[in-house]
């Protein structure tokens, strides 16, 4: 009558030095062979360090390439050109390589390491990946991965606009669950409680101590692992995804791969926040401040005229799916939240 | 390779105010006719609470029975009495009475909705129960409850020392956590890392805001629940239970039911924190301080004398099952914490 | 959407010899300590069989106990005595002992391994159980056993009345899902297509060939334990469980086990098949011939007077469930029955 | 410890006159849109039927297209075609449309309906696909059906090869669990009992009754079901899939898509039985003959040279894979059986 049946990750190591393990956790495993698909500009450091943890285990690379762009026919190029003999597939980088290992992984039914080189979106731990087909960004399932190994030391030297982008995608998890209890109000779609109070929970683990250093990544990373469970244990992605989410799909359907995902994310859940009156929107605040967000929000150079179309456009992207941006048009306040907001204000500059 | 299935809970309602709307809950599940098994000694504002907000939703109660003890005889009767036409049993009460009907509700075979009146443990969403047969506390089965409404006003108005029991339990994990570490690195046993932080997670997110008011009180009954899916999620009570419980459990087989469950914990997860060297030991320490959990625990009165007994037959309880406790023993450091530690002088004066 | 979760025994062995191999098995498992709860009436062959298959293999046995009755207080008793170390319990013999053990292994949380010596019902690979509790019969969740082991050379020398039994248990199949699917028209009640189709099959499955060999053993045991998914999948025993169980229960009301389950199963099954208008009727008609089901029923000296009764009472048994019986009192035609049907007039006479 | 997760269709109608009421099965699941992929070469009585089924319920087709190859490039066209508010897609046709069908539906994580017009493979209820990718087939992953529709006139009218095609495939359970066994006894390849026990049950149960009647396309229908039950609990395609289906892998990656693939799987089942001393070979043989299944593989013109490399080639497809034809090379006993087993011969000519 209750039961419920999830996917979640065999193997997940989150701490310093992982990286330099990963060849004995593939050997734990018997993945005595692998293949590997990562990000184009990785400092040589993290290579010759994935390359070493690996040949210290006696595990054979079979196959290594580097995925530039998220592109669905690249998968489909690497999974054709995958050796049969691979035990297992490795992902290892940013947000878009790892999503073109995933789905080439799915394709190719083996299992799937995920071993992100930065936290700047939740897809390092879920079933979905986002890829380029026709030029547009298509939503897939692909499998979720047999195992995540996160460095933290590795991820806390990336880019400090990629930790912002992470915290983007996780403060989302706030307007979701609001925009999900609308949308109970309005239809009468069901929300489940219990990956409801999950998916709050998630933002409050890391809102505790939501430093950058090694125990904050750890959080953030952990974090975003179970925002996975959350959908999980409801079948879908309401729980993380809302009209935020909606905001930055429109936006990439007029400008892909522009700006990062998270930081899209991050703004819009900031905006939404506030057309909700969500009653977390003071901890938002205080979040985006405290991590130093808004100058990374800020540095990316924001286009009003395209988020008054994304936000547009946002409410007819899926199909039956209610949320704050289906009750109305919204834009008068939005506007006048980007000309009076400060912190929007110099987003949007 | 890596599916899990787990039961939750299919409805889920932590809020203030959610006594009064139980009959609403039962009518939308179909529940016309039900069953109640409750505490003995509850305030007649709570039974009156309950027998309106069923009634005005037009629920029958078909059966009412009180539970004193949490006996596996008295449950057994009860399930023996049980209308075959009740849709569902609701326990309402503290943890001994929970028990009861959750076991009598397993036996029927019927939803079992788990009404908590405090949360001095973590019983009300497990599928765990701890009855006395033959005198003696046992562990057992019953299964997940369908439904866990937790009235957040209701618990606050609890006695204090349930609300310092349910900190204790939950400390637990963090002691728990490090001994299922141990075990793997003592005798291989495997760890499910993704259970381990999912339970580690659970008292982050309740330190973050320890406050005894209707905010704290649902991040408790929050963070009690997910502890549940961790148990869930790796198939064993490993996460939430290690060698603290266990000196609880020797503490039972001398004297059952003489203190609170989470007091006795709380106090063996501190004791045990220490021996671990636990990482966060000072958290701990702050946890307890802030909450005012050691004004309960110096009220208990414990022994020390039982508690001597208790450590030395801790490790003999679970036949492989490796904590710290098999390690060596303990005793010399525990009898000079119980003496220098001022928290602790103060708990066995 | 459409993600089941079933619980399967994990160890399935079919085949002569199998009881010689038991210690081989739990050896395999890891199962060095093991505890026995046997029915108290088995050859001493098996007994010594049973005994030096688990000393060969260097297997402890801790534990054994006799199970006369399937008693509720029983069960309860030898879960009270199962010593701690057991790895797991073995239930050895006819369908009573083996309820006892299955619920004492449920209530210890142990792995089950089930042995049947005959197959006289399909309790042998199902999580149920039926035992008296104060008297009467009551059907109670314990789990899936961890092994099913069936030696067919065994099951072959059992007497041949307990073949006929589950023979007939096997039968009800084919009225269950007819129930079933007159339930969904008068009251609307899901019918899980799948299911149905599965446990359907079973029947045509040993249909196919039906002897009493080797071979024959293998099949019934097959078809026996298949059912038990088709009720995992709908996660009700719709499919295996219709209007002739509620006659057999209403039976067991009056008088608790007065006949073999399956026998009265199987005569129930016959009558309500022709009330069905069942089109697998001439079917069923063929396999009683076949098979001699007709002399272990005609043996048992069915009466008429208390079947009356229990047909009366069979409707009232389970509250919300529709059959065949639901619809009108049909004595008018089954008196008919038991008047010129000539193999009914044998059982009544 | 023993808990299985599975998927399984939600919604299966195996009986005449089921075409025409789909319509009324998609309204009551509440699909008011769908898409549609078929076969290019369907009659025209057929595509109507299917029309006016649909219309008749007021259910929209908002996109129909033909698939004329098994192409992995044109389902992901497809799944770029397709509407977004399209509630399902629904597959109809033969084997190659409906994997077609299946692979968009999984891309676009859509409901599938899988409506077959024949019953030439297992497919119809399966989660995988086999499509040509660069001009060679590869088997992927899809998601199982929500849906299996199969209305046993509209199969029964379907070209006798078809059903020749359907039972091959299913004779190669035969065969296949023999081969796990092999594997397990060679390298310690865990089997599970269950899964072997029921995969062999199916073909038995078709056995009984092998006729080319509704009844027996029902019966088939099930069976080839069922087998994949098997494999969603064991995880694997090793109980339905051995050395006869490596031998027609190999035949498609010389000539893909010369022979229907139950043809090819059927002819190799039946060599391979002779090399594994199968003890069913007898049946297997009295099954072929009894449904006229060797005139289909004779009129097929197989190649013996072709079939020579193949063989040879089949041992090195699936790395860690261990069959019969593991063991050495069998080809001076298979030249053997080509030139003087009658029914080869013929195949052979």
């Amino acid at each position: 009558m209750n039961s419920t049946s999830i996917t979640i990750p065999g193997l997940v190591r989150i701490k310093p030095g992982a990286l330099e393990r990963l060849g004995i956790y593939c050997q734990r495993q018997g993945f005595g062979r692998v293949a590997i698909v990562m990000s184009a500009d990785l400092p040589a450091a993290l290579t010759s360090a994935l390359k070493s943890s690996l040949e210290s285990a006696d595990i054979h690379i079979l196959f290594r390439q580097e995925a530039a762009e998220p592109d669905f026919d690249e998968a489909r190029d690497i999974f054709a050109a995958l050796p049969s003999q691979a035990d297992a597939i490795i992902g290892f980088g940013g947000g878009k390589a790892l999503d073109v290992a995933k789905f080439a992984a799915a394709l190719a039914r083996k299992p799937y390491l995920s071993v992100p080189t930065s936290l700047s979106n939740d897809s390092f731990a879920s079933p979905a990946v986002s890829l380029l087909l026709r030029g547009a960004k298509r939503s897939l399932n692909a499998t979720m991965p047999f195992g995540v190994i996160i460095d933290t030391q590795v991820c806390l030297g990336a880019p400090r606009q990629l930790w912002h982008s992470g915290v983007g995608d996780l403060s989302a998890k706030l307007t979701a669950v609001r925009d999900w209890k609308l949308a109970f109000h309005a239809t009468g779609e069901k929300v489940n409680d219990f990956a409801a109070l999950l998916s709050d929970a998630t933002v409050f683990q890391f809102l505790a101590r939501p430093a950058h250093d090694l125990q904050g990544v750890r959080l953030l990373g952990t974090a975003l692992m179970q925002s996975g469970i959350a959908m999980e244990i409801c079948g879908s992605s309401r729980p993380a995804s809302g009209s935020e989410h909606l905001i930055s799909h429109a936006l990439d359907r007029m400008a892909p791969q522009q700006h990062l995902h998270g930081i899209q994310v991050g703004v819009a859940t900031y905006i939404v926040a506030h057309l909700q009156r969500n009653e977390h929107l003071c901890a938002l605040a205080g979040l985006f401040e405290h991590t130093g967000f808004w100058e990374s929000a800020a540095s990316s150079g924001l286009n009003r005229q395209q988020w008054q179309e994304a936000i547009a456009l946002a409410p007819r992207i899926k199909p039956n799916f209610h949320t704050i941006l289906s009750q109305r048009d919204w834009w008068p306040e939005i506007a006048h939240l980007l000309e009076h907001d400060p912190w929007l204000r110099a987003c949007f500059a």
